[in-house]
């Protein structure tokens, strides 16, 4: 929420720095996380969510189609950001161990920092439909590619188990590290860092003393 | 959906076999199951879910107070399932790999088992309020308790690495075989069985060859 502002007929807002389309969509995004996290995709109106951001329905039809859309956008940004990230860690780490301790680290910060968005993500997938569902199914998909490519890889090196399955493996630390945004509290006494480093610990090392 | 059958004015279905109460309990819960996981919570009607079980809504009302006790009744069925047998385990089970282990097949078993509770377990809990919330939470925290206690007595007693938290290690993997009701396969080439195998190896032994 930002200081109050006037808005023109077509709503486009006039924030007191000038008209700043990307600030209003992110006005409008962080409104829908808000109550697409709290009551759910369905029971949010989009009169609620302009209304939180201060904005009108002129402004959203002036970013986004419909509410549906809106949900879509949210779920693209934050696997667009993991993939780009991910696909970065593979080019540039070439020591596989580094390559999947990075991964997890990624995967835990991006729980961390997008929360409301992963929290959405699997709690309202189920909501969008058509090619906006396929598209986020493909860019799923495209992310634990990337985790299966990074174990398969130190498996077929050596430097993994041989008698591991790629495929369980990278699920296994993928839910892992999803699941943190169930239970992970940011004013906790450990760090995502150090969450990181013991799911590392765990995964590389096992938990035998 | 079983065979056509006549209902009294009471809105109890009068089976081939005879009045059943727990029968009729269990058709409502599998539609419920049924629709909840297809269409959410919110999208689901009380007329759909007795429909589609061939039942009125006074059998309904005969078992459950409204949809929000019924939904509560599903989340309490998977949790006292798991709960007493997570329970029998840490009872009989001495040795702190087993249990870990047998942990681990059991939260997985489950996930396979239950597909349809855990899904909606996740995905609508939110619409619990009150002493339903509470009540489920409870249920929940107790079910991560026996986890935990058994890591942090393997830590204790120096079968596990004193460098972990028991905590964070149990919340990976609850999360790690929670996640698999996203990916699992029931007519895959894996069983769940050998996900657990797999599991137990990744996180007693580690990944490194």
């Amino acid at each position: 929420m930002t200081e109050p502002a006037d808005t023109t007929p077509s709503g486009r807002r006039r924030w007191p720095d000038g008209y700043d389309p990307p600030r209003t969509r992110r006005e409008l995004v962080d409104s829908a996380l808000h109550l697409f996290e709290k009551d759910g995709f369905d029971r949010t109106t989009l009169q609620q969510i302009v209304s939180r951001a201060n904005l009108t329905k002129g402004a959203f039809y002036h970013h986004f189609e419909s509410k549906e859309d809106l949900l879509s956008q949210i779920q693209n940004e934050y696997l667009d950001t993991q993939i780009e990230a991910a696909n970065a860690i593979v080019a540039t780490q070439t020591d596989t161990v580094e390559q999947l301790r990075e991964l997890i680290r990624l995967s835990l910060s991006g729980v961390a920092t997008y929360r409301a968005h992963v929290a959405i993500f699997y709690q309202e997938r189920r909501h969008l439909t058509g090619d906006r569902l396929a598209a986020v199914t493909e860019k799923r998909n495209e992310l634990e590619a990337v985790f299966r490519g990074s174990v398969e890889r130190g498996i077929g090196a050596g430097t993994f188990r041989a008698d591991m399955s790629g495929r369980v493996v990278s699920f296994g630390i993928l839910g892992m590290c999803a699941w943190a945004f169930q239970w992970f509290n940011p004013d906790g006494t450990l760090t995502i860092d150090e969450v990181a480093e013991q799911f590392c610990a765990l995964v590389l090392d096992g938990l035998l003393a």
